[in-house]
């Protein structure tokens, strides 16, 4: 595909992921009383905006570095340091973000990993902490010779997009839980549909169509690095798109 | 990839697939009274039943026709017809879960899609519908060229995988807000994770390491039915594997 059709979709998926976040946050803020790190009520806040910042919008970030054409020439180590650099910011915001929660129980007394939605959460979570140290290892380090790397680079890949995969279904059924526990007993439940409501229901479809297109990009688009052994074929391609 | 392994992972995905269909009929069984199509509160059981059944494991099942090596050689028409009779069973299925739980809010006056998980269920099975007319028209009528085909099959594999994680995020949600709502006034809460709570949770994970096999092996694995064009690269591949 032709880089101006990437960078459209850079764009797109850049707007995306900015809303999500923005939207999760104008959430906590307007509708459950704002962001405070003590231990009040408002400590849980900071979960679902450190949680989607980490394992949705900052990762999807990290994962795509290789897809844009400036990284397909020239030496990879430099976009080798960034990608494990993002995931590493990405990483440090979910493990906040758990911080978060779990004080927050520890605080109400309330008991921890016990919903689908946690287990859920704490699978992605550890698989990306095994994915990151793996790929820090194997593919940064110097020790890994070509054919392991190459060996084990499609499973990297796909490693990514399962974890990606699996934050998205905790964070959807962490919205929806939370607007189950936070609307009831209220005048306005969540099965009235009242505005916060509306706005948590459709933050959560923005994750999922965020998700769906980084995943599109990742898996399934043509926009690669061309392998070693591929360059030859693909040089013509990269001088048309210059 | 060998014939051998793909077997093999054939026996572990319709062994998944199977576990995951049967441990939600054992636990709307075994915990939630079991199943019945009156109006009584039995009939919302079929809702998870039916929906797992269509909307993941036969949809899993009917995405990967084409992965079978038996449909790599010899006329493509039947198995054209196997994968798009397989997709009808699915929606099918899934339509007679959407009815169940309709039926179910319609008799208890509870409102419907206001949560998240119906939000992204009904946007999944929309999309299916969406998704199987288009794909009949452009690739079983015999109208499309075979240019259009070509040009349409990369997103009809994709939007096929969207709409399955799409699923299994609803299918997580469900699972999650189904065991917040009847395990609570009760002396065993979720939160002190009782037997049932476990085995739903261990449910809902199995799903999802189900889908993420089925995506892999869709979107990922060299398992796949050779281009026209491509069959003379092929050929000697599948010899080999004969």
């Amino acid at each position: 595909m032709a880089r101006g059709q990437f960078y459209v979709f850079s764009l797109v998926l850049g707007t995306l992921g900015s809303l999500c976040l923005l939207f999760v946050i104008y959430w906590v803020q307007h509708w459950r009383g704002g962001l405070a790190w003590d231990n009040s009520s408002l400590l849980f806040n900071w979960h679902p905006v450190l949680m989607v910042a980490g394992m949705v919008v900052v990762y999807g970030a990290a994962s795509l570095v290789y897809r844009l054409p400036q990284s397909w020439v020239g030496p990879k180590l430099p976009w080798k340091l960034l990608h494990a650099a993002l995931h590493l910011a990405a990483f440090m915001l979910a493990v906040l973000g758990l911080v978060a929660v779990f004080s927050f129980h520890q605080h109400k007394k309330i008991a921890h990993l016990y919903s689908l939605h946690s287990w859920l959460g704490i699978a992605a979570v550890t698989l990306f902490a095994g994915q990151w140290l793996l790929g820090f290892s194997v593919f940064l380090l110097p020790w890994a010779s070509q054919g392991l790397r190459s060996l084990l680079k499609p499973a990297h890949v796909f490693f990514g997009a399962t974890i990606l995969t699996l934050s998205m279904a905790s964070v959807l059924s962490g919205i929806n839980e939370k607007l189950f526990f936070s609307l009831k007993n209220t005048t306005a439940p969540y099965s009235s549909l009242p505005p916060e409501a509306c706005f948590a229901n459709f933050t959560g479809m923005l994750v999922a169509v965020f998700v769906v297109l980084v995943l599109y990009v990742l898996l399934v688009s043509s926009w690669k690095r061309p392998e070693p052994g591929l360059l030859a074929d693909r040089q013509p391609l990269l001088q048309e798109a210059q």
